[in-house]
This record gives C-alpha cells, sequence and structure tokens, in this order.
C-alpha cells in the first residue's frame, strides 16, 4: 500500500461525507403513507442541503429555508429566504416566523423534515411577546463578548426565544425529522443553530445562572422573562418530541470517522484524537510530531502500525513578507522538520480543496521531507520562517492539490505511523 | 479521590524516579565474588550519580567520573574531575584518558559500573590518532549548525572518536554494568553521552552519508579517518560486549511510567503521549485541551476515567512585562480557558520544582479555574496575554509547591478526565 495514496483516499472519504448529500441519503426518512412532507431550515448551508434533498426525495415536496445573504442557491420546490447573519435582522424575524406558520397547521399524518447547520441561530431571531429585535442584538453581543463557552450562551439564548432550544419542533403536531449539519465540537446536535428542533434539559434557573457567572447585565425586561414561567420550554421525553428524531449528518467529527472506517477497511487502526484543534499551525505540529515519535519508537499511546486523525481549524501568524501558503502547509513544513528520518507519513490539507490562498488543498510531510528539502538546495527551516511552505512543498512535488470540493468542514489532518 | 491529590501523588512518583538514587537501587548489580568494583562515568549529573552509588554500594569502591565546571559534589572514594562542557577543552581529554587506564587493566573477575548520563559526549573529547581536538571541536560545531537530528550527529561523532559508540566499555575485560539517566528523547541508550559503552550497529559509511546528506566539510584528516578501518568500532553482538548489560534508570520517559504505575494501581488507566514535548506553552496547551475535550464528550482517543500525561521541555514567549509565571503555569492558565466547564482538571509543574523564576513548581487547572477566576474579579484571558499566569493561579490559591526537588526531567503534565 503506498502510503501517500492511502492518506489521500482518507482525505476523500472525509471530504465525501461532508458533503450534505451523503448525510442526507444515509438518512432520508420514508415519506409518509397518508401526508405532506414540507421542509423546514436555518443555517449557512440550509440553502444546498434543501437542493441536495430536492435531488434526491421521490415525491411532492414543499416548504421554506432561512440561510445567509448571499447563501441562496438554486431549489425547485422549497423556497429560500436570505437573512443577516452574525447580526440579526428584520428579514430574520420575518424568516422565523414563516417556518413556525408553515408546520405549525400539519397533521400528525405529515412529516416535517428539518435542515438545520451552523449560523441558523442569528438568522432566527424570535423575541418572546414583550421583547425586541434589538433586545436579542444587544444579548447576543453581550454573550460573544463574556467569554462564555458555547455551551452556556446557548443556555441563555434558548430561554429568550420562541423558537429555539426545541421549540420551532413544538410547534407542530407533524413528525419531525432533523437532519443536522454540525459546526460545533463534539456535533451535540441541542447546540448547533441553539437546536430549533432539539430539546434540551436546561432551564431558565440555568440561564439565570449564567448571566450572575459572566456578571452579564441584561435588559430589564430579559431578566423578567427568565424569570417568569413563560420562560420555560418543553424538555427532552415530552409527548410533544415522542415522534421526532434527528441525525448528526455532517461535520467534522463525522468526517473523521467516515476517514476511521476506511482506514480500519484496509487494516490500519484509527485513532480520532481531536475534532477541533485550535491554535498556531507551526505549534500544533510540534505537539502531533512528538505524539507521533512517542508511537513510532514505543508504541504508545498507539501500537504502529497507527494512522492519527484530527481536525479543527488551526492559524497563521504570518511574520514575514513575501512568503506563500496556508495552514495546513505550514502545518505539514513544521511537522516534517521534527519527524525528520522517523518511518512517519502526513497529509494536512482543508477539506474545501483550498488551503489559504494557495490553489493546493495542502501538502503531504515525511521523514524523508527534510532530507529532500536540502538535496534540492532548500532550508525547510528557512522556508518556514518565511512562512512559504507552499515554496518548500511545490520544490519537491509534494504539495496536495484538488481544487474545490464544495464541502467545508476546516482541516483534516492524518498522520501514519508505521 | 481527591482529584489534586491524585495528580500531586502522580507528579511525586515522576521526581522520585528521577532521583537516581532510586534507579541506582532498582538496577544495582551484585558484588564481583572474587574482584574489584570500579566506578567510571561522564555527564552533567555524573558526580551526583557516584554520590549516590556511594550510599547503597555495600564494599570497597573506587574510581573516576568527569562532570561539568562547576556540578562536582562531595563523593567518598570516588574521583570527581571536572572539564568543559558543551565545547570540550583539554581537561576533558585528560578525563578521557583516565577513564579508559582506570579500567583496562582490570580482569574479567572484576565489575565496572559506568554512570552515564546527558553531557557526557563533550565532556569526553577523545579524537582517534592524528586528529586534534580542535577538528573535535569544528565537527561539533558543524553537526549543531547543521539540523542534523541527534541521531545523525551521533553516528558521526561514534566513528570519530576512542570513546564514543561503546569503544570505552570495549577498552576492558572486567563486566561493565552502564547505568544511564537519559535526557534524549525515546531514551535510546546508545545515545546518551554518544554511547560510551553501549555499541551501536552503524558503520563508517553511515557516517560518510551523513555529512553528504548535510552537506558538511569534515577537515580532510577526519575524512581520512572514515575512510579508513580504524573508524570501524565493535558491533553489538561482539564478543567483548557479551557480559556487559546497561539500564536506562532515569529519564524524562521513566519518570513517566513511574507515574504512570501509580495512576494504574490507583485505578485510573494512564496514556503516556510524549516524553518530548516542545513548543509555546500557550499552544502546546490548545493541542494537548482539544484532546482532553474529546476524551470527555466522546470517549476517544481513550476511554474515560483517564490521565493523560506528557514531558518535554515547552517555552514561552514574554509579550508583557510585569508578569510573572513559567511555563508550566502558562500551561496551566492557557489549558484552564480551553476546558471551562469540562470535567477534566490537570497539574502542570517542572520536575525540579521551580517553575520558571517563581517560587512554585506549576498550577493545577480544571474546568472551574476560568469561573473562579471570574468570581474573584480577573480575568483569565487578560492574564495569560499578561504572561502573568503566576498571579491568576495565586489568586484563586491553585498553585503547585514542592520547594527544589533536587532533580530534573523537565515539565511534568498530567491531565484527568473523569
Amino acid at each position: 500500500m503506498d502510503d501517500r495514496d492511502f492518506l489521500a483516499r482518507l482525505f476523500t472519504a472525509a471530504v465525501k461525507a461532508a458533503d450534505p448529500l451523503t448525510g442526507i441519503r444515509r438518512h432520508l426518512p420514508a415519506p409518509p403513507k397518508n401526508g405532506r412532507t414540507v421542509v423546514i431550515g436555518a443555517g449557512k448551508g440550509a440553502a444546498q442541503m434543501a437542493a441536495a434533498l430536492e435531488s434526491v426525495w421521490d415525491g411532492p415536496l414543499s416548504g421554506v429555508v432561512v440561510t445567509r445573504y448571499g447563501y441562496g442557491c438554486k431549489t425547485r420546490s422549497v423556497e429560500v429566504l436570505e437573512a443577516s447573519h452574525p447580526v440579526p435582522d428584520t428579514a430574520g424575524l420575518a424568516g422565523a416566523r414563516r417556518l413556525v406558520e408553515t408546520i405549525s397547521n400539519l397533521s400528525e399524518n405529515d412529516l416535517v423534515i428539518a435542515l438545520i447547520c451552523g449560523g441558523g441561530s442569528a438568522l432566527l431571531p424570535s423575541p418572546p411577546a414583550g421583547l425586541t429585535l434589538e433586545d436579542e442584538i444587544a444579548m447576543n453581543e453581550m454573550l460573544l463578548a463574556s467569554g462564555a463557552p458555547i455551551s452556556a450562551m446557548n443556555v441563555v439564548r434558548k430561554h429568550l426565544s420562541t423558537i429555539k432550544g426545541g421549540r420551532l419542533a413544538a410547534a407542530t403536531k407533524a413528525r419531525v425529522v432533523s437532519l443536522i449539519v454540525s459546526d460545533i465540537p463534539g456535533d451535540n446536535p441541542a447546540f448547533v443553530a441553539s437546536g430549533p428542533t432539539v430539546p434540551d434539559a436546561t432551564t431558565r434557573h440555568d440561564a439565570l445562572a449564567v448571566l450572575e457567572q459572566y456578571r452579564l447585565s441584561l435588559p430589564d425586561a430579559m431578566i423578567a422573562h427568565l424569570n417568569s414561567a413563560a420562560a420555560e420550554a418543553p424538555k427532552p421525553g415530552d409527548a410533544v418530541f415522542a415522534q421526532h428524531t434527528h441525525f448528526v449528518i455532517g461535520s467534522a467529527g463525522v468526517s473523521l470517522e467516515a476517514a476511521a472506517e476506511l482506514a480500519r477497511a484496509e487494516g490500519v487502526t484509527p485513532y480520532i484524537i481531536s475534532d477541533s484543534v485550535e491554535g498556531e499551525s507551526r505549534q500544533v505540529a510540534l505537539v502531533l510530531a512528538a505524539i507521533s515519535r512517542e508511537i513510532a519508537q514505543r508504541d504508545r499511546p498507539f501500537p504502529k502500525p497507527a494512522v492519527v486523525m484530527s481536525g479543527g481549524e488551526t492559524t497563521v501568524t504570518i511574520r514575514a513578507k513575501g512568503g506563500k501558503g496556508g495552514r495546513n502547509s505550514e502545518f505539514a513544513l513544521a511537522f516534517a522538520l521534527a519527524i525528520d528520518g522517523y518511518p512517519i507519513s502526513a497529509l494536512a490539507a482543508d477539506t474545501d480543496g483550498i488551503d489559504g490562498s494557495g490553489v493546493n488543498a495542502g501538502a503531504f510531510a515525511d521523514g524523508t521531507t527534510a532530507r529532500r528539502l536540502r538535496a534540492a538546495g532548500f532550508d525547510g527551516r528557512k522556508l518556514l520562517d518565511a512562512n512559504d511552505s507552499f515554496s518548500a512543498f511545490d520544490a519537491i512535488g509534494d504539495l496536495f492539490s484538488t481544487g474545490p470540493t464544495g464541502t467545508n468542514v476546516n482541516d483534516f489532518r492524518a498522520v501514519l505511523v508505521r
């Protein structure tokens, strides 16, 4: 087995799994016997999801999804509305109302397919009676500035909305099947777009506790709402959700799992260490190199052969002018310098097919990269210092190019230790 | 079980294992029946190792060890010589000769205990006939500037020396037991101090290949030596080594293993991910936090409960004036901010007991650190930006203090996920 082919096949599997069509096909519900099928949805990719669903759905389909301005695409029968993200606007208010109206008169015989993805929270502002869009905008700004983790922000949002925290799904008697593309580390479906169709167990008292913990002073009307029973959403286990189901059909995690499945089928044990690695690319490379060397030298924490995979979104701080390269090729170069001579090979690439401003998706790195750079007259360390990782891999023919893939679940890194 | 007590006990186990006395006791050879016991040794900790050996050895002992200027300590019967490190000098030349003389007339009935640790390579310059100390110094400077990994540098050094690559141990008929404290990632005993008592399988042709690969122009006399059969050292398996044994008695890896053993005994599965993590402390923290969150959320790559341990030496780039803190407390603060709210706790501390210029060894971090900092009126992010991690942990009573431990195998990090 050629190691690069193997790594490239893992990438391809990850990208394929990130295509909403793949997940929609896999989790497609059966059409209702005596009812209508209605689509609702929200998020930056909601229009693409609707189009993908239309392409495989057998039978009549109607409905409406809300996406970001400029993110719409051609659909056959599902209407696409556009609204503002990340700061909500009145178009979002109208969109949220339309979603509720679209499903509120359906019966138990009908099916609602909810297409939910990242961005859906801001796209569906829906303040409770007595509160305004401005209140919701102010709340969001405060939350984002507070340093609170997304789980804490979600608890507050869900108790100051008539849509979030499962309320949208509670607005219909129809069976709701939610197909969710997650942009959240860990893929908790209740966190994606503040979970309009997924109930969670937190209470308004939890929301008040978050406000206290992060010293947030929301408008008085919002505090008053949180102190009223009206703020409480239906809970998991409530009868209204009895027929509902949801599936995370795409995410960095789902893509890593697809790649892991392929690795296993090809006889190499996969280890997913994180779907959400952050940090400076060259520094992340040092840590992953240290782990890889430990595997190579001592068969721990994983026995050889092993492929260690991770996702997330690293960053590059530009230190030099005139260099060329993205976060994945910079990772690959720093990684190569740190595993010089080891029986390790790696692929780091952006799942959208474009690494930074380059024409490549990423680059291959292995224990011979540094030597081959030297043989070609290049100093890998100097190229790294110059943020010129593209030139390094271009010089030795180790760029990895795919063209735009049409999907995006951020970085894909696979490290193979033999 | 209290998590902090548990983490602190792991640290104590790691530090205890790093004390040469612990390893010497464990691997102490039996005295010879009808022969003498002679000590030789070299490295920055060789005098301490000799003193530790004297404290537990039952019977007569003589010999000589070479350490760095100022690194000597009081011994009873083993002579301590001092020489220059990292640039060798004539005192080192004389020291190397003394080591050979000390053991060359011993018989099969005698026992040589060789105490080897980091720094021993530079402390024992020993150029072959026809080459000078200046040649050896020039070679070392070139190797260090070449960017070659230590394995490649060692190949060259071992073929331009009358001591390295097992030659010292080949100079005696006595049985040689080497007790080695490793400062090398992976703990390959043949790499520590260029392995004066541990043969390896590389040849002078490998050395010439390294020179070519790294484009190194050594003095003509050195090249001539590498082209002669005299450059070839005895090999593993040669009769001269038949009675010899060696043990790595201390290292970052050995300390991590000791801590792992304790964790296992207390019912928490340990995972050692690396003995040699490098990189900016706060960035290393982001990667370890991402892995820890994955364990907490999805029981992978390790199932909960798990304790993930690592060693190495991270660095801190100072960005602000007036801040206080070392690389371990800075790691701990960045880690705490990245696992806010998660059921994760960690200890990061320097095994020498002093983190940077502080009075503490390190700090505890857990999923409540950020909240407790806020409650105390501090902004963890701002303190991190100010390189003021000591003040952060001081404010909430989460510093970890031990006083100087008298040992040093660099950083110790343990992350507990429940």
